[in-house]
């Protein structure tokens, strides 16, 4: 494997480029598919973001190259249990009033945004904030994917020593967390979230020089790639998967319908698993797919056994309407749904010692080494004689 | 009645004295009356104070009548439940660095400290605080007892206008929170403070003003006039709760053996109930008394069968040693303790219309009207032929 998914230079991402209206549709699309299911309804998201660009001018787009070393960048994000966001529509004051804590807790103004994830609302409220506020968006964001706790990013990886969050609802209530570490960040928020209604905004600067040394890069240019690839499939001779693996390295795990879902709204996240059974000669195989706002873990079962892996974190686990090729959030999957699921290789950041640490199987509680994914996918072509999709 | 309890102007407080070691104790004692079981342990405050009096100069206690109008006061506080607080005692630096944040946030320093309440831990935290950083204790509190929600305060009730609570943990991460209102306050410190260890250090500052206007006025005077009654019992002739009755209007409800505790920790408080049975005649009475951190609710059974409500909030029940007098706090409480019961009336405040919407049974969950302790004791004894106390 050579190319990794969000290290995605193929995708330009050295010029600054404009996100209208007509792009900010591919974006959530292709946030969707990098959200591995997490991160809220990108449909929301983008009516907000399109809603934004309306009344203002479109989002300019940067390289992180083209920040300055002092420059004030400002992540902005919804946090909380996606079940809530996507009922729990920010009312627009809400990022004005955090961004503006980071300006007066830096002095000057904020310089530009970047997303935190890739995914689902949370790359689209970026958008909303850099096009409401006339500032440029990073073209990076902090995981290259999506993941439920903020000390999972290359910002914290990168050994980036962060200043205070804040954190704000719909209400006008304010927090201003100054933790010891990006856990503590993540604990004291994560609590606070859920008195303050389940969902909140939240806003954290960063220098420029931690974005351009640390970020993962190149980000919301490949989301688009991605959207673009997806939309053009629906027009175009050939099938999605086609065009998708013209962008990214989408491998294919597994296709059926889904049979089950058990999910909960616990300490602030969507938690739970869904069962993939197979179908037609296929029916006595079957995926099971554990989640905590993101997909974390896909398993191989025969006759109800379980057979092997298939995908763990950091490796992105991404279900996608058969039909369609339109991608499916951990809170929108149900019953009957025809699905495919493939696997993402991750960003190399997260395979690291120290990625690993922080991403692997192992900090979600699944007593599993990490096996990267491409491994895993060809072990099970050679022992099924197939590349692994469901015939 | 003449007398309210914590409106107490019998015991001198218009006058400057010093809190010396010795009165440490008695404050301790007193405040674990007015504290109806909740506040936390106050053996673990006391030795905090008197650790912190012997390494500076005693704390200088003020009349809240010499604050300037516009002088910095600060509200400092242990927020937790009492089960938690008792084992997780503050390393110190927790105070310094709250205070640091109220000075900043006022542009000034801070002139003088008060206690939110009268009650364990929370007489005796702002002790060391004002002895430590050489200030004032005003001779005054928000509640004339405890509550376990930071919204019962004679200073919300008194409409004051709440700047940021800063909230600290014994690791250094610091919260500061800027809410709507004092039930948000509340509602986002009782979640993050689950996230911070089960109990924080918190301050607030008040103007001298505000304090002078609607603080509950000589509140530590009353908690030490308290404690030497108890202590000088055990060296006079006379009972305990006679000397007590020398200080506060304290009402026998009853008297018995501890049958039963169901006390659990739950969303940051101690919450459960006790039952008291009655000894030799009166095994077929008990008396079964409901809390959240404080004392709310006591009700008489005859041989199972609820009789009537002797006493509920914001009126204050205190459960003392039969013996020897010694307050016995909620998470104290255990099978075989000999004990009785005392009613004392609350702190006028409390039993306004806006007082009883704050502190009253309803606010607890508890479908009852308030009726005031004087008058259900008064209706207890004719029935009973008695002064309510078991013979």
């Amino acid at each position: 494997m050579e190319q990794h998914t969000a290290d995605a230079n193929h995708v330009a991402s050295n010029t600054r480029w404009t996100l209208e209206a007509a792009t900010i549709v591919d974006l959530a699309v292709g946030s969707a598919v990098l959200g591995t299911g997490g991160g809220g309804d990108p449909h929301i998201g983008a009516l907000m973001a399109l809603d934004a660009v309306a009344l203002h001018c479109p989002a300019t787009v940067i390289p992180a190259s083209d920040l300055a070393d002092d420059a004030v960048v400002a992540i902005v994000n919804m946090s909380g249990a996606p079940t809530v966001m996507t009922e729990k529509i920010p009312n627009g004051g809400e990022i004005e009033r955090v961004l503006r804590c980071v300006a007066e807790f830096a002095g000057r103004p904020v310089d530009a945004i970047i997303s935190v994830e890739i995914g689902g609302m949370n790359s689209v409220i970026p958008v909303v904030a850099a096009v409401r506020n006339g500032l440029p968006l990073v073209d990076a964001d902090g995981m290259g994917r999506a993941f439920p706790e903020f000390q999972i990013t290359a910002f914290n990886a990168g050994g980036v020593h962060f200043g205070p969050r804040f954190v704000t609802d719909e209400k006008g209530n304010v927090l201003r967390i100054d933790a010891i570490d990006a856990e503590w960040i993540e604990r004291i928020n994560r609590r606070a979230l859920i008195a303050m209604g389940g969902s909140v905004i939240t806003a954290l600067g960063l220098t420029g020089a931690d974005v351009k040394r640390t970020a993962i890069h190149g980000t919301i240019s490949l989301a688009v790639a991605i959207g673009a690839a997806l939309r053009q499939a629906r027009s175009g001779s050939s099938g999605w998967l086609d065009q998708l693996r013209q962008v990214v390295d989408a491998l294919p795990l597994f296709t059926g319908k889904v049979a089950s879902v058990d999910r909960r709204t616990e300490g602030g996240w969507t938690r739970g698993y869904a069962i993939v059974a197979g179908l037609a000669s296929d029916h006595e195989r079957s995926l099971r797919i554990d989640f905590q706002n993101e997909h974390l873990l896909a398993r191989h079962y025969i006759r109800g056994v379980l057979d092997r892996i298939l995908a763990t974190t950091p490796d992105l686990i991404v279900v996608l309407d058969s039909e369609t090729g339109t991608p499916i959030t951990t809170e929108g999957l149900h019953y009957g749904q025809r699905v495919t699921v493939l696997g993402l290789p991750s960003p190399s950041i997260w395979r690291t010692p120290r990625g690993l640490e922080l991403a692997g199987p192992k900090h979600f509680g699944f007593k599993l080494d990490y096996v990267p994914l491409e491994e895993r996918v060809a072990a099970f072509a050679i022992s099924t004689g197939d590349t692994g999709v469901t015939r």
